[in-house]
């Protein structure tokens, strides 16, 4: 009875949804300490005592019916404006309100973009490993996900297939920087020589191609590396932004998007990202989250805790021997897996307790993703299984 | 560069922004307090203290990374549990919590179950005067609204149309009780004849359609009225319901979906609406605001407000001559426009300063939509003006 397209969600979701199930029958059999979940993004860090306190301030303060009440579907109009003052500050952009749309976090703000943008057929480019849902979000609209394939020697993207695969069908590139699942940064170079592809192409095609950047975990970088504000760096960018990571807020689906006005078609796209945050549902981003985030532009989760983990885990695992890239920002680590399979090598892993995600999730055979927005002594826990792991793989294969 | 179908939604909704506009240009002219916008479906009555009350006990007693944190994609469990039993207490149901997905709003369930339930083509039935974005929610999944007109005796469906209109390409029929726009209230021997004639079909074309409740007014009941709650009436029903005027929370989008075990392919459609839910965006419904109303299932507006407001609009309209049906919910009264092009009349009040909605956009022309959710003063101070247009448009037609 349900429709075609779910039956094959339903049918292939049966797969991780056994993963959640046999982490549950681990617990429920080992203790929940004893079992090491590194498979979430749900960040254990809690909130700042700002967000606490931006609460309680509006509602002691502020009007009840307007704080909960339907605004314009873009979001709050001073909220607006303080976070374009905000991107303003720190990035030395022109933002003002009207470049700002309110949406239910950074995947309801993809999924306003992609409706507003793709006609059936259209082609939006990734570059592989990437999060598995912008397959769905592109295919929501009858767009098609074209995947560029991984650079495996540093995960910075592969521009030279992007090249060859930007067709006069494309009609966005979307990048997440800092990387989930690798936890690499784009570089300026990078970023600089990727919208040098889009320029040409733009002229070769006669065509516009927006560069959407997914940037939920913005704020997670560390050792002072940069993330480049990518509207600095070409006209037809689109940012999605998050709370959910910098504020440690996934559950309240607050986030917003930046359509500069320099972007081709502005006042269009504008309008449109309006109407279809109204008519896919989203109706406008949760209000109260909307006023608290305005209150809170300058908090930030405590990024030592995640920094700690980082280095605790990325030492030892190469220490064991493992191979990964040190990652520069977010919570995820990316192995090799020391089996070729990375399916049989998660699955193995699971035998020690250890849950952590094949890199085929991500379009990347042969590599693992380890969410480490955990607490620091689970990593600790889980450090013998880790060398357990890899020492068993290569006696077996020696 | 946007999409066809949204520059379509772009340009159509030009109008409707237009009368936005003009309502702040009036605003502006004559002051807020002699404009008189019963436009907007925004409740004006405050939420109940116990809102505010379960947000601070969950900021000081409950853990901050569980309250803002992910979920389950269906939402917290023991929330789901609160509201079923809640609702088997209320209709001796037999719900677990296993029968709740919360939404993003009764806007985000309707689109999570249309995308669960639609393939291309397939066809919803709606009876008019409808919620116009029943259109868009519908199409969205590529599906086809298909309108029976209005029965404009009482405004309860009109069956014998939709008897006609079932085709073995249904997949669902759509109601709206309390309706907006008109207030009124299916009875409960409305619905009996309804479910009649689905099953009826269901045996005839040998599929299934299912009942899909929109309920976002139930609680807005006056003078004792009962709204007969769907599943107990017919097995193949699906309820939307959403906090957003029980509560006046409508910016917080928290609401949630009823799927009955007894519906049929129901371990698909539970497992399909979870899935939809998180690949349309939404991921889960909010998560703090999913903990607020677990605490506040017994609470409610104040109704006699809104009462006030019915009966002070209501008596006025009639005794100015207005033709409407005294409503018996939600917080709309729909009259027969004194002017046949119910465009032209509403333009006309618009010079008394009065702003209302044409009832062609409730695909009912000749009618207009009045939302009472304003202040009662607001009400007072607009009845000479109600008076007025009711009379220069009897002596220019006399």
């Amino acid at each position: 009875m349900i429709s075609r397209t779910m039956q094959q969600q339903v049918n292939s979701s049966s797969i991780i949804r056994a993963m959640f199930e046999e982490g549950k029958r681990l617990s429920a059999l080992y203790g929940a300490d004893n079992v090491y979940d590194f498979s979430l993004g749900n960040p254990n860090v809690e909130p700042p005592a700002e967000v606490k306190q931006a609460i309680m301030d509006i509602l002691n303060e502020e009007n009840s019916t307007t704080v909960h009440g339907y605004m314009n579907n873009s979001g709050f109009e001073d909220v607006r404006g303080a976070i374009a003052a905000s991107l303003n500050q720190r990035f030395a952009t022109g933002f003002a309100a009207d470049n700002i749309l309110m949406t239910v976090g950074a995947a309801g703000g993809l999924n306003v973009i992609f409706k507003t943008l793709l006609n059936p057929e259209d082609e939006v480019l990734t570059f592989a490993p990437f999060f598995g849902e912008y397959r769905n979000y592109v295919q929501n609209y009858q767009g098609q996900l074209i995947v560029v394939s991984p650079n495996t020697k540093d995960f910075q993207p592969n521009l030279e297939e992007l090249k060859e695969k930007i067709s006069p069908r494309t009609k966005a590139v979307l990048i997440n920087s800092p990387n989930n699942p690798t936890g690499v940064v784009y570089s300026a170079e990078t970023i600089a020589a990727l919208v040098d592809i889009l320029r040409a192409k733009q002229e070769e095609y006669g065509t516009v191609i927006y560069l959407i950047g997914d940037e939920p975990y913005r704020e997670l970088a560390y050792d002072q590396v940069e993330v480049p504000y990518l509207t600095k760096y070409y006209e037809n960018t689109i940012v999605g932004y998050s709370y959910s990571k910098s504020l440690s807020l996934p559950g309240e689906r607050i986030g917003y998007l930046v359509i500069p006005r320099e972007a081709a078609d502005y006042e269009n796209l504008i309008a449109a990202a309006n109407i279809a945050n109204r008519i896919l549902g989203f109706v406008n981003a949760p209000s109260l989250f909307q006023r608290v985030i305005a209150k809170c532009l300058d908090a930030q989760v405590n990024l030592d805790s995640y920094n700690r983990n980082r280095e605790l885990l990325y030492n030892a695992l190469v220490s064991y021997g493992y191979q990964c890239i040190k990652p520069e920002g977010a919570f995820y680590l990316f192995i090799k897996t020391p089996l070729e399979n990375d399916l049989e090598f998660c699955t193995l892993a699971k035998s020690k307790n250890i849950l952590i995600v094949p890199g085929t999730s991500f379009a990347c055979p042969g590599y693992a993703r380890i969410a480490y927005c955990v607490a620091y002594e689970t990593i600790e826990r889980a450090l013998p299984g880790f060398e357990a792991l890899i020492n068993e793989v290569s006696w077996a294969s020696a």
